[in-house]
């Protein structure tokens, strides 16, 4: 049947939101948005996963994310290992299933799997055993689920969960970007009215991908009128496939400058998914400025992760 | 006195089990069948640690055996430290006790060792305050005893508690394997019937070693009627020691194929250390087959090692 | 105001002794002294920092220091993370501010900074949210405050708390050593009556510098009479700097050895903030003999993480 849901419908893993339906997401954000809390304050806490033990295995460096989940986890009363694996022995799948069954063994109730390589997360979802779940913590340039997860409750609390009602435009490289694509899936199945993809040539999705976008080559029309501006991260190694020879060229091209936020709504927010290159993708006065909600992301982040966990391993949740 | 026991008899460290007494390896794998649950299950947890702190030192890589460590000792209600330390600074001997002793002072009451170098974990044993206790995670090539006592244990499972009546096989590179030598003392002290080493002549113990095995050149001679054939991991370069090319003769003429296997008895079990070179030492249709215990191995390592460190440390056990 | 200091003139980060008050340094100390145990004995544990987060970033190795201060962190409840972060992107600062800021949104309270480069922990203390303390654990060459407490507290333990009465020695790299600062900063804050810097010429502060010391080019002018010895390490590369050519030069004409050990007064204790280069700036029988306190150094390092945790996160203090 489906890659991540149990025979009664419900998630076992979460891998990707592809097939998330508009109640399942809202239902996701509200219970992520109990987990919410001011900075300063006291974060939330609970038992609800009391006595299991989830795993780490990134193959990719990330501490933002990783830490996020260790955090989400230790929240709910989990214990977290760290696991220095080399996940995907890319020459002998065997092995990588032999590692996944050791660490089973050992009473891993889930692990959450960052990999470079499409299909991984997904493979080995397939071949733990029925008690185990697998979290996607970021898969290739495919999927980024708790962050596309994140990134619509942020919108949704500032913007409100009439998502029918909202212009989105996301800029940068999209062609090579999981976090567009996890954030194109909350996206669509919650409704959005208008969705923007804003890049140029050589950073848009192949044709055919993205279908509810609406391409624009130019920040100029792209931005025009829209209440959500989702900027991405661009990586050196790219600016040449978007034939632009350096980052002061992609700023002045493609960069979120406070002239160019003026083309968006007066109350529109700026998103990015960090890392950021300030001056390349966005400048520091727009990243730092009033309508920056870039560090309401990050906590939004440990919010929807434990959101996701507690869904996913107590299918009936614990209250915060 | 004895480099591993305390005044009144009763074990201080874990360094070999070459001096265990069958009195206390049954003790200590019944104890241990107390901490076995299936998989799925809630694994068992009680606080017979509590505010006790574990140190983990590995100067060899290890995920399987230092998180079974981490988690066990977790279990049991320690706090755990990976201790990223070069231990046997091969140089200066002076400074791996410095900083023993600097660990000792931060009130470490057990350290958890795996080293490269013959020695080190008894010379660490020899050094530190009363207090602490030095677990082996494995040592060279010479003893690794908790994989020892969790292969006793499966064997016990299965087999059940008459060693007496069983034979066993073990196959590969006896030379140098220190699951071998763990292995062997614990299935001697154990009153094992009939131990058969079972290697090519570049990989059998040097003469005088292992005295209670009966030596076999060939797997057709030494699996004939065994109950238990455990299977050694084989290591490229020792291939050419063994006068064998190369994975694929080694496989034709050692491996652990259905057809060999089918000359030890018929509910024999198949016992692998991990990680296996599949292919190589193991055919898959074996390593995942019915007849394969290998997955309980790691199991049952948590199980060991939460017995280990409550006897140990605790010398009057909490029960579960 | 103070980089360091909230409004009401309390402690909100600890990155330097330089303004702390001899009342200050007297409640630390006495706080500390009651986290101090035997070895072997349980250590202290409470609840204190309950529900808090403390993350380490370490961009220069420290075993010792690191797990002192998550020892400490997790004895008062807190939890700890490791947080591999590459803090001082020496090129962007902003990036920093970025790692610092999405960190800060994971709800941190607290960071423990080890940084080779001079100023970035108070940069970061300076960035921070307002619930947010920052925790030296060396920074370049310039100040190591919980190091310096602990050097305090040791002597203390050993002299008594009339630091007028004392002449204390300090042995070695003074001009390269964060360890000398703060400990000059803690012994003239705590009044100690004569203060020695005892070192080679390229090995002395500059001019101007530790303007309360005394300055001696040998031991034997320097340590005669003195009632604590405090050696630093040397590192071979700072031979050169102080004209000396080799390990066994140095130490024969700095190095702490039993015969020079006697010129300061028969019940002088003898410190070092460890690692030891033994045969070059101390001998073993004095690093191992009755008047060494350098392991007391290290228990007492835990103990004073503890008082700065508590003292720092929790104004009105938790007792023990």
């Amino acid at each position: 049947m489906n890659k991540q849901r149990r025979g009664d419908g419900s998630l076992r893993h979460l891998i990707t939101l592809e097939d998330l339906t508009r109640a399942e997401l809202d239902a996701l954000l509200e219970h992520a948005q109990r987990y919410v809390c001011a900075s300063g304050a006291r974060p939330p806490m609970n038992r609800a996963l009391d006595g299991m033990t989830i795993g780490n295995l990134f193959t990719e460096p990330s501490t933002r994310t990783r830490v996020s989940f260790e955090l989400a986890a230790r929240r709910l009363g989990a214990e977290v290992i760290n696991l220095e694996v080399q996940l995907s022995s890319r020459a002998k799948g065997e092995t990588m299933l032999d590692t996944i069954h050791t660490l089973e063994s050992l009473h891993f109730d889930g692990f959450v799997i960052r990999d470079s390589e499409p299909g991984v997360v997904a493979h080995v979802a397939a071949n733990v055993a029925a008690h185990v779940s697998v979290f996607s913590a970021g898969e290739a340039h495919v999927s980024h689920p708790t962050q596309g997860l994140l990134d619509a409750l942020t919108v949704r609390q500032h913007k409100g969960a009439r998502f029918e009602a909202l212009c989105i435009a996301i800029v940068g490289d999209i062609r090579h970007s999981r976090v567009a694509r996890s954030a194109y899936e909350a996206f669509t199945a919650l409704g959005v009215g208008e969705l923007r993809l804003v890049a140029p040539p050589g950073l848009m999705p192949e044709a055919g991908l993205f279908p509810a976008g609406r391409r624009y080559a130019t920040p100029e029309q792209g931005l025009m009128g829209a209440d959500v501006v989702m900027m991405l991260r661009i990586q050196k190694e790219r600016m040449a496939q978007a034939e632009i020879p350096d980052g002061d060229q992609y700023f002045a091209r493609y960069g979120l400058s406070a002239a160019r936020l003026r083309l968006a709504r007066p109350d529109a927010i700026v998103m990015h998914p960090q890392p950021m290159n300030r001056g390349v993708e966005i400048d520091s006065a727009v990243a730092d400025g009033p309508q920056s909600v870039i560090r309401d992301q990050v906590r939004n982040g440990v919010a929807v992760r434990m959101a996701v966990l507690e869904t996913v391993l107590r299918p009936r949740p614990v209250r915060a």
